[in-house]
């Protein structure tokens, strides 16, 4: 559903830094085109039937952005935390992007949706929210290559290190809730591959196995592995 | 060297479409900054010092930009030609860029640069300029992703011969100068790996190998390795 005016000034102000070089007309334009909605976990939100979805806000939850080939294999290229605006849904906006991502909620998610065309026209009168689409499309660009970088340069062993360190790091805890077949998809490896070294890296006391999930016990040889 | 205002007002006007909306002063300040430089075939011109060199604008030849990994492993992202403008050895024009790119001149090649410095401080004056910048780092954030997909995604006879066509197309001609090494370099993959996938393309008599290099032979069979 959209939102009122009120509501609407409060979340562009805070999270879109044009807003101030808009004109009325403008703010009244995106505000009557901005929508609330709910994705429960595993949603797919774009990329699916490749249409110009729009800007996406996160509120509250994570998004995933990721290519996907014709067989369905997977690379992650980044998530979404809230505060972040994700642009390459906006395909309309951002003419030179000539990939498609597809989104999911990872986890339970409440977003907002600026409607792509709507974004679009806008970007075309006003150079300050075109900076701002082509800007927040660069910022990712560096996220690509650093996965790039990890997926061609790093061994497996670091790649599987890096992964359980940025986890444990984000949650906060020594518990890593995932299969293993869902750390191969985010480091695009083999399954069997990752089994190996997780049941290389249980042998030498960095983790246990359970079926649970996977527990560091030892952070200073998981960091080892990693510098 | 640097160059006189009336050549610099050509170049200008060709090549950046934010000539127009530039002051006096940022005009005068671009040109008094910009200059020429010829690199022969294989020279180093940015990135092994990692500092901002500027905006390189091809005149002539070719150069080629890759990411570099700490044992010499290379994987190419892609290659400016005439006309062609490199920002991404802009770094500190473009601050959300966060990775090293390294740029040879892959023929002998004319170019003319202009300081990072003073790009960096014109686009910060001048709207225009910034989202020129960003819009031309968007446009190899495709490329680079394409590069991805094709890394990750293809095998390895379709990447070779993906590779073939375009140097054919290229070059126009069915010669293909080239070390095995050179093409695994391109398509990072290892020379045994790509020797061994020539061979099996030769004894499919889709080209033959000698001393000097790949001679396509049957242009229609490779076409159907890509498709």
């Amino acid at each position: 559903m959209s939102f009122e005016l009120t509501e609407c000034r409060l979340v562009y102000r805070k999270y879109f830094p044009f807003w101030d070089n808009l004109t009325d007309d403008q703010r009244g334009l995106l505000c009557s085109n901005t929508s609330t909605h709910r994705f429960a976990k595993g949603t797919n939100i774009h990329g699916i039937e490749d249409v110009c979805t729009g800007a996406i806000l996160v509120i509250s939850g994570c998004l995933r952005a990721y290519l996907l080939s014709e067989n369905g294999r997977e690379i992650t290229l980044y998530r979404f935390n809230p505060g972040e605006v994700c642009m390459l849904s906006a395909s309309c906006v951002l003419k030179s992007i000539t990939f498609d991502v597809v989104i999911d909620a990872e986890e339970d998610s409440e977003v907002y949706i600026v409607r792509g065309d709507i974004m679009a026209r806008v970007a075309q009168e006003n150079l300050y929210v075109e900076n701002y689409a082509l800007d927040n499309a660069v910022k990712r660009f560096s996220d690509v290559v650093w996965v790039m970088q990890q997926i061609m340069f790093l061994s497996l062993d670091k790649r599987i290190a890096v992964f359980l360190w940025d986890e444990m790091s984000k949650t906060g805890s020594m518990e890593i809730k995932m299969t293993h077949e869902q750390i191969a998809k985010y480091i695009s490896s083999a399954r069997e591959a990752v089994t190996r070294m997780l049941k290389y890296f249980a042998g030498e006391g960095i983790l246990e196995l359970s079926r649970k999930g996977i527990r560091i016990i030892d952070k200073k040889k998981l960091r080892e592995l990693i510098s």
